[in-house]
């Protein structure tokens, strides 16, 4: 094998399908070990697999771990990176930067320890340890194998004053604060906004709701599944209002957020089930938005929903990617004990 | 059968299923032929399927136009409504009004000839002439039957000036130029935006070229597959330069319309292929903005593609409704030649 084929900073160069697609579409990529000279090769130590991902193993497998390690085992074999078939969706991992190519823009060098803030569905990705110390019953993987990055991924410096676990969870969600307190900030100009966050009570929801106050909102509702994650969201003190609605109910989701100060200008939608665009549509005031960051999120379910109950609504693609992202992230936490709490909670 | 279940201005009443959903996101709708207070009833003259959905069971059933009638039969049948379970869409009906409920909001009046610019996907439904008029091998359907609208459907009444067939295809994708004129307007705010139109040449990319014309776009770049599609557009005069790039090759579009004068500050996607989400997110300037139209946009293609490649680009999903939007995509194709020439070639 030679690296004779020029790098492109997408990682095209690594795609092995037959016709030009980015690594993210692809079905399989090239994992050689030797790097293109804008390339960076990281040491695994942990995965992070997507939320909506592991889920859906999960209830595949009904639970059984040993199968779950299989089938994230045998997908990585047959892809050459991590990508649920299924939900499309990837994660993230953590590792420590083992070579450098001598024209990679990333700014790293070795023996950085780093998290990669671009999804584990475009990653060339190697397991060398056959996930032998995962039980398969939870979406944190300790791994070792490596994994490559291109010139235009990012990957973030862990910080010294966090625990890795915390840090990596927070950067696995950092594109939902950034892109809300964007949104938040563009109608504070005007008028402060009432947000309300479904899933305001998990990573990305209470995250989302910290960025919403940090950037001018009015009135923040969280909106969580039952009462036991009512109770928590209540003890983080991160919204005005706590609303219990099953979110894939659309009209109960409207009146419950309806009954508790909205509708909302701005909602976010944070929980990783399918189902919930008619509800989220139902409970944004007209000329709202409604950002999407679940990877659950059915594009014609959104769009032909929105047209189908004649509402004007600014419907926005939760894109992972803010300038800025993890260190916004990552000062929400360090800066809001309750945000802290709920996540170590979930660690 | 009674009505006695009160009626919800979504069309709630009329789900089947077990479970709390909206019209759209059900599996099955009540056709009874007795209305609710707030709706109405249509008698269905012409269905006009959604493009990615005609395609999709084109390509399924090879051509055979029978088989594609017998199937379009068969999912209205069952599901009391046109959507397609492999797109999720639908498409739109041409009809005159047979019968209005007494607390109907939407104005309309026995034997107006409307469209409905709602989906199919949630309109029930019911075909009373085994589609005999129709061959299958268009999108196009004559057919005699009925449909009921609720009390937050939409439905336009007919111009005098213009074919049906003409103006039931302009409204079809008239959620499209009006979307595209208000994010056009937000950026010419402040500086022209140039604008690229991928599938310039078609209905719906035709109309948002004209859009972003009206709108104050400075460069307008159309988009499409191949040299034939290239002069029809050329001979339309709606775009200062006419692409040919395969969109579903992200490196071909990125830099077929970086030659063109990109990268573009919006891109609209109004192509019916999926796979095009890389190549969108490519072609636009950071801090530009990506609005998906295509029906067979995935939504984590587009959140994951554009982490994957670090784009800070706003991605807007493609609402069919904008509040007067029929009228405006009317107005577009009465003051431009170029735009209903190309229309007309298509009916």
């Amino acid at each position: 094998m030679t690296t004779s084929v020029a790098s492109d900073p997408t990682g095209l160069h690594r795609v092995l399908d037959d016709v030009a697609v980015l690594p993210q579409a692809a079905a399989r990529l090239d994992t050689r070990r030797e790097l293109w000279p804008d390339e960076v090769r990281v040491r695994v130590e942990r995965l992070n697999l997507d939320a909506a991902s592991f889920r859906q193993l999960e209830r595949k497998h009904d639970g059984d771990g040993d199968a779950v390690r299989a089938e994230v085992l045998g997908i990585v074999a047959a892809r050459g990176k991590m990508q649920n078939p299924e939900t499309g969706s990837g994660g993230m991992l953590v590792g420590t930067v083992e070579a450098v190519g001598e024209e990679s823009p990333l700014g790293l060098r070795v023996g950085d320890r780093v998290a990669t803030l671009v999804s584990l569905t475009l990653t060339p990705l190697v397991i060398e340890d056959d996930l032998a110390r995962w039980d398969g019953r939870s979406e944190q993987v300790p791994c070792d194998g490596y994994a490559v990055l291109f010139g235009r991924s990012i990957a973030a410096v862990l910080p010294d004053d966090l625990a890795p676990e915390l840090s990596l969870a927070v950067m696995d969600v950092c594109g939902a604060p950034a892109l809300t307190a964007r949104v938040v900030r563009q109608y504070a100009a005007t008028r402060r906004p009432t947000v309300a966050v479904i899933g305001g009570a998990g990573k990305s929801g209470s995250l989302s709701l910290a960025a919403a106050r940090d950037a001018g909102a009015d009135r923040l509702l969280g909106v969580v599944p039952h009462e036991q994650e009512a109770e928590r969201l209540r003890g983080a003190g991160l919204a005005d209002a706590v609303v219990v609605a099953d979110a894939r109910d659309p009209i109960a989701l409207r009146d419950a957020v309806t009954a508790a100060g909205g509708p909302a200008d701005i909602t976010v939608v944070c929980v990783d089930v399918p189902g919930c665009e008619g509800g989220a549509i139902l409970a944004t005031a007209e000329g709202g938005t409604v950002i999407f960051f679940s990877m659950a999120t059915s594009f014609p379910a959104a769009a032909l929903g929105a047209e189908g109950l004649a509402a004007d609504v600014t419907m926005l693609v939760g894109n992972g990617y803010v300038p800025g992202h993890a260190a916004y992230a990552l000062e929400l936490l360090r800066a809001n004990d309750g945000v802290r709490r709920l996540f170590e909670e979930r660690l």
